[in-house]
């Protein structure tokens, strides 16, 4: 919480009403593990999964939009209480769409944090838009700002650390 | 065992009775692994493991207190002879209560290896609390020191390098 | 693509019709999963594979060439579309001959990702040979340029990044 | 190969007849896999197993001392062609003394890599005793020398490299 991004102001924050999260590269390091019989195991982070259940006790939904699909995936969002999840989704843009829809928010009211350049068209779209540290860098200079930590490695649980920082006042 | 942490002087490093260990992020790096039916694999560390079995046969007791529960914990702390294991722990300074009546040990003869948030609540009890480098900040703020290795990467055998070191009047 | 290699001129870029890729070390860490029935698992990283699909997209083929043989190979290769795979390859200067011969293109028109010394028969003879960051140092001194990022971790995308660059006249 | 450890001159690594290598963090970076029935993968390199072909194929036999016992071991050896493989060694210069014994050896026609304590009373008595750059801190003190590269990251190559280079005269 040393330093907290220009972008996140307290009137932002408190705006904040969804975090929506890509899989790969975000809530994991990227890596895909791969057995005779396709993908097999998906690592995910355990300070990740506290900051998700933390944002959410404070009222910000969380959705997770992918353009894989995985059952390794879906049980973990099963795990964390996310009910909002996207994948397959070729066109990301069109995932939020639905999910704006599906929950009557605006984009003005969503955080994203996103590694690759299939997350550009959401980053251009939210309130704030997050690229993890080891983003590609186009992701990376769409982003209002990036994280300190890299994907899979706590990056979700810091952006967390930072909306909560800011909507507590501190 | 360069620089020990200031807070270990000989007196407190020969009284501890009993290391409590949290899993994910300190026996592992956080990592959970999951395939479509869940968490199936965590990653520990060889040389940990070794300095667990030193500190016991140092007469030191270990103790895992856990958030999660998983099967691979139960195994691990099996080959390791980690008789006293609490998993599912939601509220951990419970827990610890729980522990120490059983054992009959005050605070001041524990030790406690965490990473995160709900370890604080351990942390400002005990005579030794070590949050691991990689540690959530605020858990590292609120412990006495830090190891130099990360969790899952040899953090626990630092610390009991630095126990048995002090208790031999290195 | 703040720099590009030195090597890789526009003309060079738009001659390239095909990008051969190592397995083990390039499309993955390095890193072999034993189980007890021998290798079980490769891990391969997300950003790479949204960049061979990208490099496809603009009509340069990708191959595979792994002296190694790996179900985990065949399942990934199917998922990215790659067609032209061949593992257990000893020699693979003798594989490139067949790529070559099969799909009618010169060596002046491959480029080839390596990371070890069985590699080197291929950076010598193709147009543009890149060895990983944490290639051995004998392949790297053979390659014509090394990535910034090591194998498994995105080097393969940032190749795809550099020739996409070139080819667009960015 | 730029900087070749002090110890290891032409005579002595002309002499060399075994490379002893140690399995977890040495042959792996020390992580152990565990699921519900205990440790079930070990993650070796790819260039580590490239390096043990090469000595072999220069008359320099390998052989594998473990502490502890594991199928996947006994694969990746099998794979290597690694025929000495001493698992379950409680005593590692016990297991030393049956394989110079079965070989016909002497301890100066050894070399050893190892990580941790129970390597040291290997170290003291090999012709060339190295350590891995992650090794703990007393057998990093205990051995001629210590690789730049980290355990189960290439390694055991290096010190391949190293021994290579010496007896080709390079």
């Amino acid at each position: 919480m040393d330093k907290l991004p220009a972008r996140l102001n307290a009137r932002l924050a408190r705006r904040l009403e969804l975090l929506v999260l890509d899989v790969d590269g975000v809530l994991t390091d990227g890596s895909l593990w791969f057995g005779a019989r396709g993908e097999q195991l998906k690592r995910f982070h355990v300070r990740d999964g506290h900051g998700i259940q933390l944002l959410a006790a404070a009222g910000v939904q969380v959705a997770v939009i992918s353009g894989r699909r995985s059952a390794a995936v879906t049980a973990r969002c099963r795990e964390l209480g996310i009910a909002q999840l996207l994948q397959g989704a070729a066109d990301k843009s069109c995932a939020l769409d639905r999910l704006l829809k599906k929950l009557s928010l605006l984009e003005s009211q969503v955080a994203c944090i996103g590694d690759d350049t299939p997350d550009i068209p959401l980053f251009v779209r939210v309130g704030f838009a997050v690229a993890v540290r080891d983003a590609h860098p186009l992701a990376a200079r769409a982003a209002h700002c990036r994280t300190t930590l890299p994907g899979g490695h706590g990056a979700v649980r810091e952006v967390v650390d930072w909306i909560l920082a800011m909507r507590s006042g501190q």
